[in-house]
This record gives C-alpha cells, structure tokens and sequence, in this order.
C-alpha cells in the first residue's frame, strides 16, 4: 500500500492532530474530542450555526468548509464512516448561537440516522435544528428517483451559499431555503479512472482495466452509470454536461457556477482540459459562467478521475456565492 | 495511460485554452502565444516585474504564481521541457514597467539557456534583467556542491516575498535582494511513492516496487539519495527534516515557514500526517512556525510522494510573506 502514514487506525486522528497544529487559531475541537470540530470562534452568537458531517478521506470534504462565511461545525468519521450521533450532538452544542442550527450533508443511510438522532438529543436541550441533505449526483439514480441520488461535490455551493446567508444575519428559515435552493439548482456527476484504497483494508475496493473507465462512479467507489474504454477529455465533459442539462435544462442567458473538481489523483492540467470544453459546451448554448471553481474540492482518497458540477445562479444567489469566505482550505 | 486529455500532444495548449477562458479578468498571453502569459493587468508601471519559466506539469508551479504580489508573468514549456528564449523575451517585453525585470527559475540546464539569451536580448532593447536561481533541493547534491542543486517547491518563497517586495514598490537591487535572501533560508527534500506519466510518452520513466519508496527524487523522476523500503510518514518526516537541519541550522527561537507539498497523487489527508510530525519536531528544537503552506503547490503530475520545505523567517521576511498575493491559485 503506497500510504504516507503511520499506524492505519490512527489515519483519521492524526490527520486531525496535523491539522489543529497547522490552524489553531481557526479550528478547534469540542468536548474532549478532536473529530468534533468547531470554528475556533465558536459559538457565534446570534448567528444561525451551520454543520455538517460525515466519514474521513474526501478534503476538503467536510471539515475544509469550515470557517467565517460557510460553516461553524463538522463531526468527522472514520474513513467513509458515519461520525456518531454523540460527536454530531457535541458538535451542535458548541457552535450553536441562539439562532438554531442547520445540518447540510450527504444522502448517506448512516449519516442520517446519526444526524437525526443528535436532532432529537439537541431538539430535548432546545437547541432546534433543521436538515437539508445534499443529493446532487445524478448518475447515482434517474430524475424520477431524485430523491434517493447521492450527495457529493455540489455540497460545496451549499455551503458557501447557506454559509453567506447566515453570515449576513439570516433566519434558520431563510437560510434553509437558499441551502434547498441552491440544491435544486445544482446538478454533479464524475468519472473514475481508478480506485481509492482505505488505509485499514490497504488494497483498492475494486479494479478497472488499463484502458478503462466508469462514468459515474460515486465518491466512495460506489458503481457508476457505464464501465467501458478511456474516453478523450472532450467526450468525458460533454457526457457529463449531456446527462446534467438532461436533468436540469439551461437555457440561453441562464448564469452557472461550475466546479471542475478532481477526485484525488488527476493533476490540475487535466482538470483545466477538462473545463475548456465544458466552458466551450456552455458558451455554445449562450451560458455563461459566473465563476468557475477548478481544482479538488471533495476528493476520494487517491482516485483518478473527475466530477463537474453545474450550479444555476440568480440574482439572490450570486451574490450569497460571491460573498467572503475563509477557511484553511477555501477563499472567496 | 489513465490521463483525462484528448490529442496528447495538445496538452499544454489545451490546458492554456482552458486557463484562459476560467480567468480572463487575472491572466492573458502576449504576441498571440498561449505560452507567453502575463497578468492582464502587465505592464504595471513603476514596479519591478518579476517572471518565471519552465516546463509544464507542475501545476500551479509554475504560472500559478503569476498575480497581484506575487509574479508579473511566465514562459511556458512543453512538459518537463523549457520554454524558448523568444518566448522568455516576449513576456519580459510585456511586463516591463520601467524599473527592470527579476527573473526567478530553477536551476535546469535548458532554462539557463534559454532565460540567459533573453536577457541579452532584453537588455538591447534597454530592459535590465537580473536572474536569481532557485536551488533548494538539498537531496540533488551535497552543500559542498550546493551551487548545482535544483529547484523545486521552495521556489513560492522567492516568488512571494520577491513580489511583495515589488508590489511594496522596492528597487530592483532591492527585490533582488529579497529573493536571494529568501533562498538562502529555503530548503526542501522530497519522496516519491511511484512515478509520473508524460502525455507524449505514456508510460511511466520509471518503476518503484510496490513496497518502495524513493527520498530525494526530483520532481521529473531524477535520481534521489536513497531507495528503501516505504517507512512510515514519522520516519520521512525526521529523514527529510534531520536533512534540511543538516545543511540549514536551526536554533531555538528562530521562526519558519513549512511547506508541506503533495507532488500529485497523495491525499490531502497525508499531508497533515506529514506536518503533524513536523510540526512536533521543529516544536521539540524551539522553533517556532510562522505560517504552514499545507497542499499541492509544486507537482509532478499525477506522481504520488511529497515535500517538505522549510524556510527560516527573520523581521524583515515575515511581514513580506504575510503580504496581501492573489493569483488563481494562491491567495494570502
């Protein structure tokens, strides 16, 4: 296993430990617990609190999004582990500001049942907290099953709208609904060339041949939509955008947000290759693009390969997009 | 080959196109050359301008760090080829703003070449250009032979506070000055996990066992100090550290800036592994860190390893690399 690591099991914590040695004066942890993490400004009084979850091995995905302009909290689980309703509870108290709190995450089994259960413990305490979960990826089911799709690297915009909104004074209703809204605007889908390996298992989940590739492929090895042979560039970007505009129609004049995001292994290059023609393929239609986003922002591991997402912009939402935002791993 | 590109051959230029049409208002290319870019704001008059060069496949090394307080503009190579002396002269041309040009570059035979006859040819058109090499791989020859080392990550440094000093409105003697003094205090080793792919070439240059690692390999697959076993990231970290330390002395009290450098293909979660013991290390001598860079900042395409730079900081360095930069992909 070609890991830059130590003890396997000790992956998640001491990740955890590099990374409150490299921002302490950002990050912090809660109760005791170092996968409980919080701004280290925390609770923000006033404001609504925003947190998410889920498991480790997708950075920035989650805890990256965390700081001034996007969220207040994160419960970190094991690689591709559900953190538990207690770490997700903890997490709650801390940065809660008297405004409520919304949870946005992905449509996992295990990170629901987790998040509502530590909904109920914080609802018992007063602290009321609403959900919106993310399930942008479309190849993960088709539109008449949109409900049960999984949630990947259009998260992302959630984020940093719902985040803008709270951080300009928003209720926990208002900010609710640009979290939905920018969600029903947001469509992902990705191609993996290759595996990830988790460093407890310290083989790959599965294979793909040499010349090989799967269209939408989940974040965490899950199938994709079609295994056959490596495409170009060019016919990869125009696939994705096909199925995504299949989904959620963009017309002449219509204002996106595009992430061009690699999943762990593909150099920036590639991803620049990748969003010329996606930038040619909108120009074409007469859409234009705000503000695009290239690089990794929700990572499996080592994966090669890629996702592009589309976000539809309004008037309201553009400048929620544009609004300053700083973590350690993400400006605006 | 698992890349995600179409005509191989087109790679640089495709990756360009894609480049210019994501950040049109920061970046754009002189004499009709893709390969020629500059801000697209260049030339700012009255400043020192500051330009680098080299072969592709480093992203964001190395025309990421064109942008405000940071570089002016950069002539782009082939993969892992220098760029042309016309090339070189064309940015320098459009960058000139009437207090010199510094050009900051690895130390790569072809480079020297190349950057050398644009500066004679500069300096008949009455454009003064002064050259500083970057040289801070400790693993690529000993200090007694230090003059022949290449460059590689420690490089941002230079162009950081080099640029800061030029955005502050510092002389050319002055922003000269700077990054030389800034590469005095800047060493970086690395590791590598397994090899990188040229587009043209297809197949890797060449091979490391599945349980090898190889320290001190540059960033195109030269030769490094020592083949071994893969170790654990603990024991990279105090090799490379008791290396840099070595050749570069650190005392307590003194305060640096870490570089923790992913070539490619390592996760992000490995890199704060890295700098955990980093940081435990320099903390364990007194020294104290200033600032983490923790990332993909200077890569070998998909090439798994990474680097780890340390640059000791002084009262006149610090707040020069605590200046305002913004580039697409750098931002302080």
């Amino acid at each position: 296993m070609k890991k830059i690591l130590n003890d396997p099991k000790r992956f998640v914590d001491e990740m955890l430990e590099g990374l409150y040695a490299a921002h302490p004066g950002m990050l912090g942890y809660t109760g005791g617990d170092l996968r409980c993490l919080v701004r280290a400004d925390a609770p923000v009084q006033g404001k609504v609190a925003l947190a998410t979850g889920g498991g480790s091995g997708h950075l920035p995905v989650f805890l990256g999004y965390v700081g001034r302009g996007m969220l207040d909290g994160c419960a970190i689980g094991d690689v591709f582990q559900s953190p538990s309703a207690d770490q997700m509870l903890a997490v709650t108290r801390q940065i809660h500001g008297g405004k409520g709190v919304l949870y946005i995450y992905g449509n996992y089994g295990g990170d629901i049942m987790n998040f509502d259960m530590a909904t109920e413990m914080a609802s018992m305490e007063d602290i009321e907290v609403r959900t919106v979960l993310v399930k942008d990826d479309v190849a993960s089911a088709p539109a008449e099953r949109a409900e049960t799709r999984r949630g990947v690297a259009g998260m992302v915009f959630a984020f940093k709208t719902a985040g803008a909104k709270a951080d300009q004074g928003g209720s926990l209703d208002e900010v609710e609904a640009v979290a939905q809204r920018t969600l029903a605007n947001t469509r992902t889908m990705g191609v993996a060339l290759g595996p990830c390996i988790l460093p407890t298992v310290g083989k790959p989940g599965f294979t793909l041949g040499e010349d090989e590739m799967e269209l939408g492929m989940g974040i965490h090895g899950e199938p994709g939509v079609r295994r056959g042979k490596l495409e170009t560039a060019d016919q990869i970007a125009e696939q994705i955008l096909a199925t995504i505009t299949a989904d959620m129609p963009l017309n002449s004049g219509d204002r996106v947000a595009v992430m061009v995001n690699g999943l762990g292994a593909t150099p920036l290059e590639e991803l620049y290759i990748l969003y010329r023609r996606v930038h040619q393929l909108l120009a074409d239609q007469g859409v234009s693009i705000h503000r695009p986003f290239i690089g990794e922002f929700a990572t499996s591991m080592e994966m090669p390969g890629a996702s592009i997402t589309l976000f539809k912009l309004d008037d309201e939402l553009i400048p929620l997009l544009d609004h300053p935002a700083h973590t350690p791993f993400f400006r605006v």
